[in-house]
């Protein structure tokens, strides 16, 4: 079995470091890469190649996870040369997968639900071809969403509605308590209910979001326009609440 | 010791079966009460004064629990009677705390968190008086916030900005997973990681906002109407929310 990637950051390197054995072989190929991702792939222990063409004939999965700015046209430059699977893990839309699944047979829409550099990250799948992934269960969690491409792009953009809308109310509450001299007590009086882990979740997700609110503003924005016809008054709060 | 009751619904009924002890009588009286009120008294073990002025007398802990409505009425006509302490556990504001404070001595602003009528209720004081009550503890979990009377009031407003906004946000992204045919997935994906019982805690949290969405509503007003020097759009959308 031969899992080749194009794209060599943080999801290849991890999907190498989760997904070990003796009968699976990783490939790459160094053709146009940075200075440093052909650092970080020759300390891997990963095959060259010379093209990425050539990768993508020879692998069984082939796995693009470069940037979501690059995933169709990556589709569109090698997807016809795909022999097994294609399975993109991009953090792109529901309609950009659509597109890409276009360029190839036997695509497979991926997201990646928490951190790929945990120990627990999870993989969601969706498309009839990702029948063939299940075998990685053996190394890492998995779970096949259904046989629809975009389903798994559609259901992690769901969870971030969520959990992106959470992190602005967490944002205001926890201001108005602070401003009332009740901070500390607000985040205990809440996880009475909400869990013992509450506040130094919320703790983080504040952090995590102020810190990282123009990407994702940009985020919000996306989802906005993937679920235009819905009724978003709670998303556009937290796109506003970002955005001062 | 003696506790007296104006007012004897849920609250009040309830107390009485956490704090059990041969050190402690109860009164209240039935002056002016609805027949099922007076049915409900008698089948519990209380003494009855012939009018409230007499319980408030009597009482070494006054506790007054009938209506967010009649709160500052019942504290304008008996608070000037008290000889101990004066304990609110009416639902209000902050404003109308600090305003019924003002109508009696050894006031204690509480603040029940939690289903009276289950076996962990949290009460929450504030005021300096609060310190008499801390033998409660022996019988209820029980927290002093502060010295400052509205405290207590004001982390019970705090809490319900939280989770109220949180309710509307459940219902939103809920909507869109429904009509993405992603709503099991939805939930499944978010339990791993907001915790095992989110899904449950979830639909538990949609349903209770929706059939009360009318008395949802107008806390959520009052909310606004008393952090209104606050930046809050989260909160104010979930009224909006709400009131389609």
């Amino acid at each position: 079995m031969i899992i080749g990637f194009i794209g060599f950051g943080k999801v290849s390197k991890n999907l190498m470091r989760l997904i070990k054995s003796d009968d699976i072989a990783f490939i790459t190929s160094l053709e146009g890469r940075s200075p440093k991702t052909i650092e970080n792939i020759k300390k891997e222990d990963i095959d060259v190649l010379d093209t990425f063409k050539q990768v993508v004939e020879k692998s069984d999965i082939l796995i693009s996870a470069n940037s979501p700015k690059s995933a169709l046209n990556v589709a569109k430059k090698y997807g016809k040369y795909t022999k097994g699977i294609y399975l993109d893990l991009n953090n792109i839309s529901p309609d950009t997968t659509f597109e890409i699944s276009k360029y190839t047979d036997n695509f497979v829409d991926g997201a990646i639900i928490g951190k790929i550099d945990s120990d627990n990250p999870i993989l969601y799948f969706a498309g009839k071809s990702s029948d063939e992934l299940l075998f990685l269960s053996d190394f890492i969690q998995m779970k096949k969403v259904s046989d629809k491409i975009g389903d798994a792009s559609k259901l992690k953009m769901l969870r971030s509605t969520y959990t992106k809308t959470l992190s602005a109310l967490l944002i205001e509450s926890s201001e108005i308590a602070k401003n009332s001299n009740l901070e500390d007590e607000f985040f205990d009086i809440l996880s009475l209910t909400e869990g013992s882990e509450f506040k130094d979740k919320a703790i983080s997700r504040i952090t995590n979001t102020i810190n990282n609110s123009k990407r994702k503003s940009e985020e919000l924005e996306e989802i906005i326009n993937y679920f235009g016809d819905e009724e978003l008054i709670m998303v556009k709060a937290a796109l506003k609440k970002l955005n001062r």
